[in-house]
């Protein structure tokens, strides 16, 4: 029994043989911070920082009151197809239908009935107290009673959104969209129709079916999609094998892409080098299997310029007036213990934020929080300082 | 006596002696491979794989006949203003004037002599054969009989280039164009008129003097410069104390950077992320410091959006048809063994190169080298077949 101090506790002969991985290598992974117990009020859960074996990073392992250990596997990496025509041939074999649904810009979490309440598993395995409150709101418990061994995964959407904030899809406030079904354990993800009949059963939203399509149509089909997609300003489609054997894979609108870049590069000096790389490649390859004429080409690279510049020239420009390089963000919450587990989430993270005084609307409250970039303000700044590069 | 077969001989005590290092320090280096001879004819030149305190990276040491040392120093990096305005203001402080240089497009070597030849020596310090044919054609060598303490710094530019050919400065082959001259061993640089007189003297090329500004009229000198330095597809503009004691920095023009991106992106899969972060962000600090107005920016933003994916877009599309990818250069030498010395170190460099048959031109031989990228290529052809980023 291995046990931290107001930290979790964890039976490591147990959980290792229950992982099926050597006790030794256990203690190693908790010593070395790659297994942690979650801060907060839920110090029995044990998040994975790396991914060993076939657990993935974001995976949460915990043992529930009757002494047995459940293992909620991390959201699976989607990868991206560049070009498509070739990657759909490639990747789906013996696949005749393929079913498209849309790629919603949000963040993802996991869902689960832990002690009795809904908790929400964010990418890296830590509970998020924000979106916990949401969907004990948003969602329909039964179907966690009814399907205990199932794990509900989707994207919380919406403007009220700490994360990634969108006006794009109509929601008010924010919202749980399904987009898989996977079983604990495992991770063995559901079929999608399976999944849709249950998700409609609960009365959950759920990511967007844009269509079913015979694989070789799918191709000429996913392009209308996406530059319908872009237009709207939306982000892209998954396109999944119906039985869900053969992983899904990603293939993203230019307008999602640049909408990115103009977001992140407001904030030039934290933008991964990699961010931007892999944005770019994404634009020359789209551009390339689209055969684009010569004026759409241009459109093409004057969007992806003015994405880049525009956000940081005003940046530049702001920190030249001495105005603060900042993002503000609106969460709504029904109690306020929320809030403060919250704030001490957010804190956690490493995030700087002022957040506002709670206030009272209806029965919830609104708060606004200003997310401070002090490495893009302060380097921004050197530089009309006259620092050098 | 520290000897490796068929490789350099060093005496370490006096080489540690003469660089005021510990003994153990500098046979540490060489053991880890931080202090290595030259390949080829020059094994007794050592140069630096790292900077060891006040010595730079590509710092080359040797033992002359009569058993001194001597130490070339590396290039010194100069640093670039991002805002030139407040850059200089804060850079040249107790400076009255500062001489304005051009910064030409080509590639840095220094040149020294040993054993009466000159030789020429890269940023990285090797001995480049090709360059090393080129110096003792092109200069004048009583320069360095008269001054067996200096170091001629300077660009080799020209389309017969094997690194960086450029045909905009009117060059028919390759000439080599005096920025500094600096002292043996401590590294110390001659003011700027002293070396624009030394140079004369022995009808030495120099960077072009764009002129000489008090400091505050220098910005608004400069940005006309670098204005018309960008129209012409010029690179830019090295900014020094006359006296050399503050160092100098660089800015450069917009095309310049964009035009870095051009030749880079056609092999997009070999691009540092690092190279075009900081491209990228030298465009937005020039447009806001610049205050452009909305059609400048528009035309900086897709000249940027241009340079990134036109030639992405051409890669990729010829990959599709089956084409290879590849630059082609054109060297000129006048033996054939230069020929041969440069194929060897081509290799060494890890260059993947064909060398065409020589075509004798008069009293000389032209020689076109097929460079080729295996990874831009390999990546490119694996997305056509349908693999996945």
């Amino acid at each position: 029994m291995l046990k931290r101090a107001d930290e979790g506790i964890l039976d490591i002969p147990k959980a290792a043989g229950y992982l099926d991985i050597p006790e030794k290598r256990l203690e190693d992974l908790i010593e070395r911070r790659l297994l942690v117990p979650n801060k907060g009020k839920y110090q029995q859960l044990f998040h994975f920082e790396t991914s060993v074996s076939s657990i993935e990073r974001g995976s949460v392992l915990y043992q529930k009151g009757n002494g047995k250990f459940e293992l909620i596997h991390g959201f699976p990496k989607i990868r991206r197809a560049m070009l498509l025509e070739p990657a759909i041939k490639k990747h789906f074999i013996n696949t005749e239908i393929l079913c498209v649904e849309e790629k919603m810009n949000g963040y993802n979490v996991r869902v689960i009935l832990f002690q009795d309440k809904l908790i929400a598993l964010t990418r890296g395995g830590n509970v998020c107290p924000y979106s916990t409150e949401k969907v004990n709101l948003l969602l329909n418990i039964d179907f966690f009673r009814d399907h205990p061994d199932y794990v509900l995964h989707g994207e919380m959407v919406g403007p009220e959104n700490p994360y990634v904030p969108k006006d794009i899809y109509g929601i008010k406030s924010l919202a749980f969209f399904v987009f898989d079904i996977r079983k604990k354990n495992t991770g063995k993800p559901i079929p999608t129709s399976r999944r849709r009949q249950l998700a409609e059963k609960y009365g959950f939203f759920q990511v967007p079916l844009l269509g079913e399509y015979k694989i070789e149509e799918a191709t000429e089909a996913i392009f209308k999609h996406i530059k319908e997609l872009g237009k709207i300003g939306h982000e892209g489609v998954v396109i999944k094998d119906p039985d869900m054997i053969i992983p899904p894979i990603k293939y993203t609108c230019s307008q999602s892409n640049c909408s990115d870049l103009l977001h992140a590069f407001k904030f030039y000096n934290d933008v991964g080098r990699d961010y931007l790389f892999s944005r770019v490649v994404r634009e020359g390859f789209q551009s390339a299997e689209w055969k684009e004429s010569e004026e759409e080409r241009r459109a093409r690279c004057l969007r992806l310029g003015e994405s880049i510049l525009n956000p940081m020239i005003e940046t530049v420009l702001k920190v030249q007036k001495n105005e603060k390089i900042f993002d503000d963000v609106l969460i709504r919450v029904k109690n306020l213990e929320t809030l403060e587990e919250f704030e001490d989430y957010s804190r956690m993270l490493g995030l700087e934020a002022i957040f506002s005084k709670p206030k009272k609307v209806g029965d919830e409250y609104l708060v606004s929080i200003h997310k401070i970039n002090r490495s893009t303000s302060d380097k921004t700044k050197a530089m009309w300082n006259g620092d050098l590069w």
